[in-house]
């Protein structure tokens, strides 16, 4: 990097800027910076694009961004830093870039938050039984006692599963400790000593699925990962447990879940499904024990600026000189979503 | 106290002992104590209650306990400690106990951690819009853009006003530490040093009300405190605003609620309302802007055991001359639950 003001250039999809990035924290990159544009680029093939690469040493990109291919880089000889303000880089930043040298940084902690907090709250909701004894009140208005209904409910002493020690998984964690809670997390990469650090028990994920009142899902999409909770395991969770998705609906195999909650004795909170969108008689929509968001648990309306503070200030951070926070490696993204 | 092991025994409603002590919690008094009877007194009047009364050193109460009045005490001469395994003391403790200079201790504390935990779940849910989300796929099984139908939705940057600095508002507003979340608290005997403390900064409840995003009330039910939110207040909400009531249903003025309710900027989750139960034809129970619960917030089901567990601490306590650590005073009766 020259001693000059590094150049700043946006690309992401059509409308992404806006959502993401309020003016006022674009401001922000002036004093050590010159954004070059406040307009994104939206391909890396047109003339605008073209001199805007031509002059850009930092890239931040943004959903939709398009695919950093040879040709591209090849049109942005000074480009040192590729910022991406959302979550995987996988559909931008490919082996070329890698293999350039460029560093590369996620927002992706930023965009974890929503996720785990959104977990955290259906967790504390479902050990209580809130929204099942929430709708029997509703449907019933009649006196309930609820520990009548539901005489487990209660969060003191349940345990909670966390399949995956990802960033999801360690910020719902993280978030689980103030709670009276029985933490287990089952993660094949995750040593004993950072399981004791994080303050959890390692376990199997056949012990999981079968000893946990609440089983949270944050391993990542990966041909490895798929099917993980086959038909086997849908059938071994604790008769009244609740099991959150919030990850991929390709990781559980779907029709055995459907069937487990069918039975009765399953919850299932669930932000994600396959087929998204589920068609509509599928009995997702209209069992009980069932509640279906429709992806939301990620970054979404206020969320989003958290996602654009979090790459501006790595921008701050190579202007002044220091490392990259969230500094992606090559090899991260075989084990990453 | 003398130097032999104390003498406890239990006094509280029927069936409250097999639901809030698990028998091995009191087995656990037996190295420092001796417990009368593992069967609680229903009355202070008959002659077994007589007869374990004049043994009581420590009586450890529950919900339903008879009232403490003078001639109870009378047939208790060597009472030096009330332990309550509940909130509130003021159904069975008077005037005649402190008078008396008998220790009291309450489980209120622990009382008050499925609230707030219930409390901070919903405001979760609630700033990220996720319960009203959840009802339109449901209903309508398409397509949804969650921040296209709520721009505003996110926790990041919200405000959360918080009414009453109690046991309970305290709680709270430790548990929202983690998250990006702005705490505005309004409580007439909040000093400002203790709300600086608290991280959290004192306003008026006019302010509190008209600017938070999420509202939620934590004052007790006193005579001072009856329609604190009243009409005037409740039509001040901000547009969009959620309201969280876990304390009274007195408190707030019902009908300018559901009427602020029914306007359709406002979103409510009622543990409590007035009357409870609310008359089947209650426009509470059918608007897709209400969440109702049936006074589940506090403890129940799993939940009930922390209070013997923190009952039984303070037992352990004197057994070992240790200091209470939840004791009350008479003066602070006049500002709690």
């Amino acid at each position: 990097m020259t001693t000059a003001k590094p150049n700043v250039a946006l690309a992401m999809g059509p409308g992404v800027v806006n959502r993401v990035f309020p003016p006022r924290r674009l401001d922000s990159l002036a004093p050590g910076m010159r954004l070059l544009s406040t307009e994104p680029m939206e391909d890396f093939t047109s003339p605008r694009s073209l001199e805007l690469l031509a002059e850009t040493d930092i890239l931040i990109t943004g959903w939709g961004c398009p695919r950093l291919d040879a040709s591209a880089l090849a049109a942005a000889p000074r480009l040192t830093h590729v910022l991406h303000a959302g979550g995987t880089v996988k559909h931008h930043v490919g082996d070329e870039c890698w293999e350039r040298g460029i560093e590369i940084s996620t927002a992706a902690d930023a965009n974890s938050i929503p996720v785990a907090e959104y977990t955290v709250a259906m967790i504390l909701l479902a050990n209580k039984r809130v929204l099942q004894i929430a709708r029997k009140l509703h449907t019933e208005k009649t006196e309930i006692e609820p520990d009548q209904v539901f005489p487990d409910m209660g969060n003191f002493g349940k345990r909670v599963g966390i399949i995956g020690a990802s960033r999801i998984g360690r910020h719902v964690i993280r978030l689980l400790a103030p709670y009276d809670v029985q933490v287990v997390v089952s993660d094949p990469y995750l040593s004993a000593a950072e399981a004791a650090v994080l303050g959890v028990e390692p376990v199997t994920l056949d012990e999981l699925v079968a000893s946990s009142d609440v089983v949270s899902l944050h391993a990542p999409s990966l041909p490895s990962t798929r099917n993980m909770l086959h038909e086997g395991l849908v059938a071994s969770f604790k008769p009244g447990a609740t099991f959150i998705n919030t990850s991929r609906g390709e990781l559980v195999d779907q029709d055995a879940l459907l069937a487990r909650v069918e039975q009765g004795d399953l919850y299932a909170i669930l932000d994600v499904t396959t087929p998204w969108l589920l068609p509509a008689e599928s009995g997702f929509y209209t069992h009980p024990n069932v509640l279906l968001t429709p992806h939301l648990a990620g970054s979404l309306g206020t969320e989003l600026e958290r996602m654009a503070v979090s790459t501006i200030e790595e921008a701050l951070r190579i202007s002044r000189g220091e490392p990259l926070l969230h500094k992606l490696h090559p090899q991260d993204l075989a084990f990453t979503a």
